[in-house]
Formats: C-alpha cells, structure tokens, sequence
C-alpha cells in the first residue's frame, strides 16, 4: 500500500521561518522559541540532571563535564534537528531519539560518563523541563517589552492628562473623556499583563519524577551503587535539580499536575488580551473618518499608494484573537488521566509555544506602538464638535434637572436632541427653541456647561492615582 | 411581513431550571446565579449606589431608605423578571428597564426618593457590579466545596500512603506508584483551585464610572446642587460604592478594562479541568477491568439493572470539557474598543454565568465523590501483577546495570520482557532462563527486586511534603 | 460535614428567563429550546417508540394510544421539570426519572400500556432524539429569519447597487465600492448560513440503539413475546421510529459518533460569524464620525438622552464572540470513547441548547436590522471626499502609469499625495504641481479619473450576478 | 530604548522543523504546507494572475512567460525566505516583500514584463489564493489517508463481524456488542470526515478582487491601454485566473466573506475528531488491564524496557484536542469589518495552516494504526466473563419479564445481581437462588440466555448496511 511519505528527501529548504507570522517574524521571542532553542533547552535539562546527581555524590564529576560539554557545543553542530524531529514519530516524542544521541555523543568523548547520561529520568522530566526555560527566556524578553510599553503610555498619559476627547459607548458618542484616561486605563492593562507574566513567570517549575513521578528510578541506582536508602533522595535530587537549571523546586512531580502549563496559558491569553484592547482603539481611533490617532509609521499597501496603514495594532489584534483559544487548549490539558496522559500532554506543546511567540511579538508591537504614537487632539476636538453639542446632554439634564426636575428635564432635552439632529444645528440653538428651558440659565453658564473640557469629571485625578500604580 | 414572534404569550412554565444540567441543577451555586438573584444582585446595586451617595451627602438619607426598600421585597415580589428579560431587548440590557420599575416602586412609596434612583450611573455600573455580586456569592460556595474536597483527599492520602498501585503513562502499566501520592496530587491541584479561585474572590470589585468612566454625572449632579468642585469626588464616591457593595474599590472603573472577568474565567477553567483530572483519573480506576475504585454510590442504568455508573465523575467530566471554552469568550471579550465595546461586553454575561454554575456543580460533586470514595488496594494489588512482573524491569534494568553494564542489562531484560509476555510467564522465570543474568543475584534479592512495594521511590515522602501544604 | 444543598426548597421563582440573554430572550426560538421543550421533545420520542414498536407488531395499540396520550398532556400539566431537574443528578441525565413518572403517568390510565414504556431503550436514545426535535424546530425558525433577512439585503443591493461608498482596508479608505455590493457580500453570506443550516436540518437523526447500539433488547423483547428471530429487526424499528418521529433514519445508531451534533455545531458557529460580519459592518458604518448607516430604532441609553445606539448589531456581535466557542465543545465531544461516553456526551447538551438559541436570536435581530436599517448616501458621499481624492489614487497610477511608466507615475502620485495630506488641499491641486504629472491629461479627463463613482470596475456586474444566486 | 531585537544575525539554523509536532514532522502534509510550500504557492497565483490577464488580452504573452519563468525557479533558489518574514513585518503580510523581489526578479529577465508583476492585485488576492492552493494539496493527501483509513477499517469490520467484546458504557460494561459493529461505526466517522473534507476541497475558491473587491484597477489599466469599457471585465478576469490556479469561481471576491476559511475550519476540526474517537477507544482497549486491541507496533520509553505505547492513538487524540479550538479562531474571523478587516483576516494564516498539518498527521497516523491493529478476540471474551455474567441482565430481564412481569423481574434480576458481585460467584448460581426466577426456563434455555454471543441485536446487520455505503 503505497504511504504518503514523499519517497525521497525534500530539498533542504528552512521551514517555517515565520513567513505566516507577520507578528512575531525575526523578534527576539520568535529566536528563543524555536526547534533550536527547545533542543538547546532539552540539552540543559540533561545537562542539569547529570550535575544534580553529581552534587548528590550519585555520579562521578566527569559524568557531568562530559555530558555538560556534549550538550553546549557552539550551534548544536552535533544535533540533526530534522532527523530528531522526524524519530520523534516513533515514540511520540523528541527526548527519545536525543537521549541516543546524546549518549553517542558523550560516549565518544568518555565511555565512562555515557551511562549517566538521562539515567533515572523520563522523556517527560526532559521535555518539561526544557519548555519552561524556553518560557522562561520567551518571558523575560515579554516582560521587558511590556516595561517599554508601560513607560510610553505613562508618558502618554501625563502628556494627555486633560486632552480632551469624545467618551464612546456601543460605537456612539457618550460624554466627553481624555486621551489621557484612556492611556492610563492601556497602561493598568499593561501592568495587570505584567504582574500574571511575572507571577508565572517566578514559579516557572523544573520537573522531575522518573517513569512515574515516583522517582524510584534514583533511589534504583543509588542502591544499586551501594548507598543507604534514603527516603528523601527523590526529594533532594529534586531540589538539586531545580538548582541546576535555575527554575523553582515544585512540591510534587507535575507530569499530570499541570498547573504551570495551564496558568503559562492563562497568562498569556490575559496579556494577548490586554494588548489587544490597546489595539482596538487605536485601530478605531486612525479610521480615516476618525483621524485621532496615528501609528508613528503605518504600512504601505502592495495596491494604494497613499495608503498608511496601522499595522501594528493590526498586528496585535491578530494575535489577540488567537491566543485564548491555544489557552483553552492548555486548560483542557489539565485533565491528563493516569501518570501521564496519552494525548493532553503533546497537545500542550505547539500552543504553548506558539502562545509564548504571538504574545512576545504583541508584545514587542505594542512597545513600537505606543512608543511611537501621534496623537491629535486637534482632530479630538472637531470630533467633540460632530454632534453638535450633544455629548454634554447629560451635563445639561443635571443642569436642569435641579431646577424643572430630572424627568422634566429629560424629555425637554431628548426633544432639543432630535430638533438638533434633524435640523442639523447646534444644541444651543435647539435648546433656546425649547420653551420649558428657555431663560433658565444665563448664557455664560450655558457656555459653561456646553464646554466639553469642563465636564470630565474625576478623569483627572484617576489617571493622577493610577500612575502612582508602581509598574 | 410576518413576525417569528409568537404572538400570544407562551404558558407560564418555568423555563431553564437545569434539566440540561444535571451537574449543577438544584445546587446552592444554580440557586445563587439564577436570573432571580442576578436580579436582586442588580437591586442591591441600585440601592447602594444611592446609600453611598448619601454617605458622601450627596443625596438625602430618606432616599437611601426608600430605594433599599423597594431593593430588597421579599421574593422579588415587585419585579416581573420575564417582563425584564423582554423589555432589555430593546436598550440591549436589563438595567434599562429595571430603572425604570425600579423608579417607579420608589416613587410609589416616597416621591422625592425616586429621582435619586440611578442617579448618575450607567447601565453597566449596575451589571457588572451585580454579576461580581454574583460570582462573590458563587465562589464562596464553591471554595467551601472545594475545602471539603480538600479535606476528604487529605485524609485518603493519608490512609493510602503506602497503598501500591500500578503507575501509568501513555494508558500502560510503567512502575508501581501509591494511591497516597495519586490523592496527595489531586490534593495539590484542588489546592491550586483554591488559591486561583481565592484571590479572584477577593478582588472582585464594584464597577462605577457613569456614562463613560469619567464620573462626570456625579460631579455634574453635586455642582447643580450648589456643592463646591471636588477634582476627586468620583473617586470618594467610587470607595463608598464598594464600601456599600462589600466589593474590592478598584483603581479605576473598568468598563472596558476588564481585568475582573477575564481573572474569573482563568481561575473557573483553572478549576474545572482540576476537578476534572480527578474525575479523569476516577473514571478509568473504575472501569470494569480496573476496579481499583468505585464511586460511592454510583448512578443508575434506565436499561441495564446491573450497572453502577461513575455519574458524579462523568458530570465533572462534562464540565472540564465547557468552562475553557467559556473562559475563550471571556479572554477575548478583554478586546472591548471603546469606553463601552458593542457586543465584547454583552458577550460576558451568560458564559460567565454558566461557568460559575458548571464549576460550583463540579465542586460539589467533587466534594461529594472524594468523600464517598471506595478504594480497593485488593485489586490495585491484583492488576500490579496482571504485567508479571515487568512494572519493575526498571528496578532491575539498575541493579543488573550495575553488574553488567547498562546498555547490557537492558537489552537482556528486553529479550526477558518479550519472552514473558509471549510464553505468558513470570518475568522471574524469564529471566532464569536468561544466560547472561543467571546467577548474577540471590533469590533473595530477586525477590525483594521485583516486590512492586519496594519499588516505590519517595512516594512516601512526597506525600507527607504535600499533606503539609495548607489549605 | 455540612452539605452546600440549601436545606429547604427555594421560593418558586421562575429560573432562567432570558435575562442574561437580551439576544434570545422572548423570542420564538428561546420558548422552542427552554426546559419545557426540551421536556415535550422527550415525552414525543417516548411515545413515537411505543408507535413505531406498534407499528412492527411488537406492541399493542392500546399501548401506544396510552403513552402518547400521557406524553401530550396540555402544559406538560403532569410532568414537574424542577423535580426532573433535580431527580436527574443521581443517573446523570433527566431520562431516567422521566422515564418513571411517565410508567406512573401511564399506569394510572392503562396498567398494561405501563409494561411498554421506554421498552428497550436507553436514556440517550430519548434525549438525542429529543435535542435533535428541538434543534429542528430551532433551526426551521431561525431559516425563516434568514429568509427575511436575505430578502432585506437583496433589496438593499438593488436600490444601492450604484450607491458610491469608501472601499475600506485595515481601517482606511482603500479605493470606491458600492453600498449595493457590500450588501449583496453580506447576503451571499447569509445564504451560505441558510444552506448549511438547511443541510444540517435535513440530515437530523433520530437516535436508536438500546443499551450499547446493537438493539439487542428489542429482539429480547420480540423473542420472549415468541416472534420468529429477524436478524434485521432492529433496522426496520429505527426505520419506523424515525418516520414517527418526523427525523431522519440514520444509518448506524451514533451513541458514540456524533456527527449530527458536530454538524449542528458547525453550521451555527458559521451563521453567528456570518450575520457577525453584518454586525461588524454597521457597528462600524454608524459610529457618530462615520454615520453612513442607522439602525431603524436605535436603542436608548440609562444615562445618556440624546444616543441612540445599535443595539440589534451589538446583540449580534455578542453573539458571534460566543458561538465558536460553543462549536468547539461540541467539536470536542466527537472523542467519544466506548459505545457511550462518560462526559463528552453530557457537554453537549447546554452548549447545543445555548448555540441554538443565540443564532437563533441573532437571526431575529438579523432581520429586523436589514429591513429598518438606514442608508446615508449622503455621507458615504461626504467621507468619500474626506481624503480629497486620495481614495482614487490607484486610478490615477494606472492612467499616469500607461503615459509615463508605472514606477514613475507610483513615485509622482505619492510625493503629491504626501503633499495634499500635508497641506490639506485637495489632490488635484497637488498633481497640478507635480512637474512631472502637469499637463499630460486634460482637465476633463482628470474630472473623470478623479471621480469616484467612474472607479467601480466590476461592482455593478458583481451585484447583478449575486442577486441571481436563488435563496 | 534598547529594543528586543538581536542585534546581530542569529546563526542559520533551521527554524521550526516539526520538533514539537511529532503528529506531522516528516509527513507528506508537513511538506506541503511548510513555508516554502507557501511561498511557491504565492508565487504561483502571481503567475496565473498574468496567465489570465494575458488570456484577456490585457497583457503581452512575453510577460506571462517570464513571471512564470521567475515563479518557479528550482528550489525556490532566488528568494529569501527569511528576508521575506523579516520584511512581512512592515506591511503585515509576506506579499508586499514577494513583489518588490519578484518584480526585481522578472525585470532581470525581462524588463518590460515587471510592470505586469501583480498589476491591479492586492495583497489579499495572493495570499488567499496562495493558502487555497496550499489547502487543496494538503487535502488531496489527506483524502487519500482517510481512504487508506476507510478500507483498513472495512476490512476489519469484516473480519470480525461477529467477534463478541463488551459494549461499554460510562466505562462500564453495558450489553455485548461487537468488534465489527464499532470499527464499521469508526469507518462511518471516516467516510463523514471524507465527505466533509472532499465538499470543502471541491469549493476552495481563488481570490481575486484588487484593492476594495470591485477589481477596479484591473478596468483602469484595460482603460489605460485603451480597451473599450467592459463593465463585467472584472468577472472575466475572476474566471480566468480560476482556471489558471486549478481553483473554483468565487461569485464575489471574498476579501471580507470568509466561508472558505470557516468551511475548512469546520471540516478539519470534523475530522481531528472523528480519528480522535477512534484514537479514544483504541487508548481504552489497548490499556494493560482490558489488552483487546494492541497497536502493530508500539512507541518505545525512555525509562521502561517494557512497554509499548499506543503512539499512534495519542498523537492522534493530541491533535484532536488542538483542532477544534484552531476551528474557532477561523470561525471568529469570519467576522471581518470592512472591506478587509484589520487584524481577523491575518489571524486566520498559521492556524489554518497548523489545522491542515495537524489533520494531515492525523490521517496518516490513523491509516497506520488501522492498517496495523492486533485484534485480540480472545482477551476480548475473557473481559465479557469479567463480570460473571451481568453484562446479559437485560436479556434475561426479557425474557423473565415476559414470564412474571417487566417490574417482578427487575427487582428480581438487582437481587441476584447483587449478590453475585458481592458472593463473586456467577450470575447463573445467584439466579438459581433466587426463589421467584427459580425453575421458571431450563437449563438449556437459561444457557441460551446467558450467552453474549446470543445477545448481538442487529449487529451483524448493522455492520452490513454501513459497509455497503459508499467511500
């Protein structure tokens, strides 16, 4: 029966470099979560294993410097990542064939150090382990970047303090708000992203129990090499082991615990998120009939010459509306029967890291983004002035409200809002026209109360107290 | 053009009451999230909102007292929920029309009070205060549940401690493991519930912002009272609003930062795939051919008299594989354009709901499934032994390692492994008959070699590290 | 230990109601997909059983006159769905306690008709069966408002099929279209709903297999009646039983191979997107700045009189954030292991109903926003204008381009679009001062180029060949 | 502001080589719908767009000729794909890139033909034509997997039409069934799968409809050369460049009408879990305990010398976790704002991309399990004892029911029942001791009863009918 194996050897090409990943193409998350990076980190894990036997006195030094040396050799020279990736297939997972090869290759440095090379462990203890120093490294470059985005919309909300502009509810002028306000509230966002990143982050796990979770496997060895039992060996190999590869020490063994996995993706779909409210509004606010906001420089277009499109936040947006649903994935992966469960644990794999990709290059966007937006208070005003007065209605309706009572003065209002609308000119005209309410305040106050500027509320002290919000 | 509406009334039947939802119909969380206390939950919102205007002395005591009144009838009984279900169709939400009920029971009994009804707020002051209302009194129930559950799994890892069992990856038998460290792991996990649940618990906050989030209407109701301008009046009002509540103040109103709803839907995925690895790992112990545990009192069959169906298992189950993809629509409705997006809020409001619902059924019925548990180590013993005793190769592959070298001892005990399992017996016999191991060790020491129980790594310790763990 | 049951029975307000649900709430479909529903649905599979086993002589008459007579009872009088609710806790789905008040239902009239209820069947063959009446009844409403709503839109795309409006990408003018080609897009797209709902419908199973899918139980009872064996017995009874049942026969019983309901899942999770995009649109279209399209009756506001929002478009948008999400549990409940699954099937049951519902009341909102929707030619006229000509820049190359190379003439009309940006006049004025571009066409041919409405291409065309494609 | 990039290069190390997709690495579909596969296809739809332009007699045949010519160099030799991601970033999307460096390209060859490089095309028009292309390759492999599957599975079905195994449900054995009846129910899931995909493969459509979907500029450059007016130029052009990618005739451009995409969306997500319920019963019946399927060759361990791990079944229940929630971001962009939405469309590239690939996988993984399965009839009917004799409770209830009552009998048969589980003796014995059934059948008849094999509905029938339908 003929397979659908392509028979020979496809040409060697790259493969995905990113040419459908617009968002995350060439940033420093994208190079951290690659195949090499996860190889790289496999390749620690086993590093890191070894040495914690040795600081355990369960294997000789040389077993770690030689298995140390065979795994950070420059470029992964020593490692086909191609053939991995394809003997993967076999037993569902890439530690299999790397631990063959890993042993062939310190074998051939020193015979002698060989038979500690994965000793005691599972494929799972390598390949967890492995993934949360790639989220790690992939979090710190986000972090940083989220940094950047908080100290931009800082400015930007100092800045904008009392810009004002038009509140908008259910796509329709409300009241008047700030530019500011609305930085503020980006940037509490941005910060909320920040804290569950770096919560995550802090309790990155190493992982560590043998075939399952028991850790028998080491305490095997250790007797068979002599040494006392010792109830506690898992435990202390486990503590060693979290040393070794600088993430934290978890309480139990993890293979189906799966707690670091589901709150990495809780993380990352909140940060997606947040970023992508930033997005949405800049988005709506540079339509060209809007015209208040600007990305610094916007993308050309293979068709309008004088188009300058705001691709970042297209960018972002794009990534927030792919994120949650790897991070549903990764919920539904806590449910992982037995010791390791036959499925819910590979499915965790490609999300995870496509989720820890898209949200380092919002991240990286958003950075570009708000660092470089042109802001146009100019067009915020003419905005405001659209409905003709309208959006201070509701300053009015108080206004009234005082002196003919607030239903009276509702309907009034609501009748000098439709004569405005259908007649096309301004409020106060409409609201002169309005016997009920004619005369009942002087014109200045009028001009008081129609000023949008002069009805914002406590958006000013919000975005005082909110940028006391340490980052 | 004719109307899909149906133009009589359909017969007052009650309508969803849970027949769809066994796992949490007449629960204490279906009672607390059903529209009736999202009703009152509204009411209560209502009538805070005014107390803390008076406490601000902003609007007068007797106004509080009559809208805390009309707020809190017996029985709703001045409300018709179906009524307000219909009528939000019209604005989009049931606010709208509940004001104007609301306005109306208030002026019936003390006029004046009635114009302080709603006053200055927006629609979404009150539904998002009264889901996070809600959900305050939803997850206090549920984290009682999951105490219980807690509780139960501490005292079956304790008693289990040393039960043997056979470990499992990838559905086949590995090495032995103890039902102690299987419970001390579902221990752990109901344990991180708990604490993601927790902390969202106590930061739920009260939502109040006016039209646009700037509390311009506050401002603008004391100034027509003849107050003196306050910059900082919306955020004294906003502290005595949560105050009133009972809810966390939050930094800023957040009706299109929505921080809240998205930390709900992590922490309730979060929580339903927890309970589900338990459920998951229930249901396969209790198969037919396993039976090494056994629901409590299992569900019954409509066909078969004989059966006894792991139902409170299967109906967590079903509610591990719905909340993540209710916590999809919650991360992506943190995309919400605008000062109040059209439609990313609208689209929190039953997802929301319905994964408060799900979760609290699935703590009771975890609660109720851990404490009626029946653990049967007799067949735990007999499936250990169902392999022959290849569960504990890897115990010997270490110490016939040690003798003989390691790439030897495995490729003998490979040749063993397969001989037994194709002549169907012991692996001890197979390994006699294997030349390069015979003799190596004392039947003695085989003996204790392939005792799964001494097979068992810090199981021991695992455990009693976890039980130490607090709630 | 305390249980979270509350101890005394809650007062009996009605439960859910539709008041998280504006959506759906009141409309044909939410009264078709309730609890009561659902209910009848059941009680109708019942008795078609007992009339198809009549049918193949495997039952009484008087049998099936009795049970369809107990299972058509006015109101569902004798039946209590709060008690069902709760009683279907213990086996896991309602089926089972339905199936005992029904025998007693049917005792009371006629002791021997008793015998013959549920005779059988398992629970899952009522309640699939049940859904799937349900969904047809939900899914033949919901056509008939795709119907309307496509006939709205092909008239929109007559009177508009000239009606010059910006073409806008990534949030900016791109080049002119026509209002009457985006309205015939937006139909062809509820078409493509209305089919795949239309199949969906078509194809729904009734369900039939007994205790595991063989209907093993239905020769048991035939044989221990004394009719001769049949081995195809059980086929001729799915047959009869879906013609009683008004649902299609399926070919194998699909306890465990849930295609209907994935299929269900699918065509609705790509209506509610399809009438999204709609949403999307007017969302977008009738912002204050935009305002080319109006909803026929705008919704109001609690605190702001002068808006009038899209609320139909908003209820829809809200809608297609939840659907997907939905799809994707059912999507998920295909992985059904054994001949019934402990959970996947249970899943389904909510996320079906709700997915029903919700497309169901978007395709009601659906309708009623095309037949009132607003058209505001005017100011698509207006925002055409917005960048003085800049939208036509792409037919300005290409006549440029023919004259002077198309390098040439892209590099020319950007420099003059920068130009008109910056200094604010219009385009033409910035061409007449390119050197380069000046004086090659003449002033009436540039009239031309630079005319929106002579920039269509196909649109006209495009229109008429959509409109032609029958409903 | 330091920024995230590297500064310098990375090393040149393959990128993402399937290392965590051990489902597809190396798989025919892998190939296929790597980026470079991508980029071939980009580069294809531009050739057949100036094929077709040339077929219209709107450009010269020499620039066909060497578009096609620079479009299908060997190996892709004379384009960056890395440089192409990188640049990607500016514009959003890889097509902006792709024509600066084709146009370059085909100018180097023939200077007269670059101006007809995309001429009148937007970048939407490529891609979308592009990932089709690639779709429909993917496809046809697929198909022929699933049609490898369908027959290992007919030939199965046949084979053990009438081989006896326990039905189970809710993990409990339930009633006999059959070997035959579930892998002709599998088969039904794959000829679903087949239909479903083969419909989508049939309908992928080509894009075509320059900047806004009116086709516009494609008018403006015939005008240009001087072309007499054609106002259905357009849509002879759509025809033509149809037929010159092997693609379907949309009847709109579908910059902003998204069925393709959410109709594969839908149709993989189908198909992950159609081999995904196939993939859950094999992971059940190959568990150590129940041993009655057994893959042909099974995965390997890293820590234990004897085990075989079901590796085909858990990539494939891998991938059935992370299809349906890939399904529902395509689903959501179905909502697309515009005339090209702004962040929707690019969310739709890497997960239609990693649905394809992953389905691929799947379809080659279950060809492979099936094809190699090891039925073991044997363990089988040792399971069907396992439980003494309950597993035909129904069958007697039949036929003692039609002897002294359906409800007499019930009771009856609980009694006994229970009473074998707990005295662990066969049902037989217990009937014999429970004084109302007590000599009411004989021996002979009661042996008849008690046989599973006896106790098989219309299986065989069923089998039957569902292997006459067609592939």
């Amino acid at each position: 029966m003929p397979s659908t194996e392509t028979p020979q050897e496809p040409p060697q090409l790259p493969d995905d470099v990113g040419l459908l990943s617009p968002a995350a193409a060439g940033s420093a998350v994208a190079a951290v979560t690659g195949d090499a990076a996860v190889l790289q980190a496999m390749l620690t894990a086993e590093a890191a294993l070894v040495r914690a036997q040795v600081e355990l006195g369960l294997a000789p030094g040389s077993a770690a410097d030689a298995v140390t040396a065979a795994a950070t050799r420059h470029d992964l020279g020593g490692f086909d990542l191609r053939s991995l990736a394809r003997r993967a297939r076999s037993g569902g997972n890439p530690v299999i064939p790397l631990v063959a090869d890993l042993t062939a290759a310190v074998a051939a440095a020193d015979p002698d150090a060989a038979a500690y090379v994965h000793r005691g462990a599972t494929s799972q203890d390598i390949m967890d382990t492995a993934l949360m120093l790639v989220a790690a490294t992939a979090l710190d470059l986000t972090l940083a970047d989220l940094d950047r985005t908080a100290t931009a919309l800082a400015r930007l909300a100092t800045e904008h303090r009392d810009t004002v502009m038009p509140g908008r509810t259910l796509t329709q002028h409300a009241v008047p708000t700030t530019f500011g306000l609305k930085a503020a509230g980006w940037r509490s966002l941005v910060l909320d992203a920040r804290a569950r990143l770096a919560a995550t982050r802090a309790a990155l796990p190493a992982q560590l129990g043998g075939a399952a979770g028991t850790l028998a496997a080491f305490h095997a060895y250790a007797e068979a090499d002599g040494a006392a039992p010792d109830p506690e060996l898992g435990l202390r190999l486990l503590a060693a082991y979290a040393r070794q590869t600088g993430l934290a020490e978890p309480a139990l063994p993890w293979h189906a615990l799966r707690t670091p996995v589901a709150d990495l993706g809780a993380a990352l779909a909140f940060s997606s998120g947040a970023l992508g409210k930033i997005a949405a509004d800049v988005l709506t606010l540079s339509r060209t009939e809007i015209g208040e906001l600007g990305e610094g420089s916007g993308g050309g277009s293979s068709a309008m010459p004088h188009k300058a499109n705001p691709v970042r936040a297209t960018l972002i947006a794009a990534t927030a509306r792919q994120v949650p649903a790897l991070a549903c994935v990764l919920f539904g992966s806590l449910v992982a029967e037995d010791e390791r469960p036959a499925g819910a644990w590979h499915a965790e794999w490609q999300p995870l890291r496509e989720a820890l990709r898209l949200v380092g290059g919002a991240a990286r966007d958003a950075a570009e983004l708000t660092e470089g937006l042109r802001v146009h208070p100019h067009r915020m005003r003419t905005n405001l002035d659209q409905t003709d007065g309208l959006i201070v209605t509701e300053h009015l309706a108080a206004a009234f409200g005082a002196l003919i009572g607030r239903g009276q003065a509702k309907k009034a209002l609501s009748r000098a809002s439709v004569r405005a609308l259908e007649q096309g000119r301004g409020l106060d005209q409409a609201l002169a026209a309005q016997p009920e309410l004619a005369g009942l305040l002087t014109e200045h106050r009028m001009r008081e109360l129609t000023d949008p500027a002069r009805y914002l509320g406590s958006s000013g002290a919000l975005v005082d107290r909110a940028l006391r919000e340490a980052p």
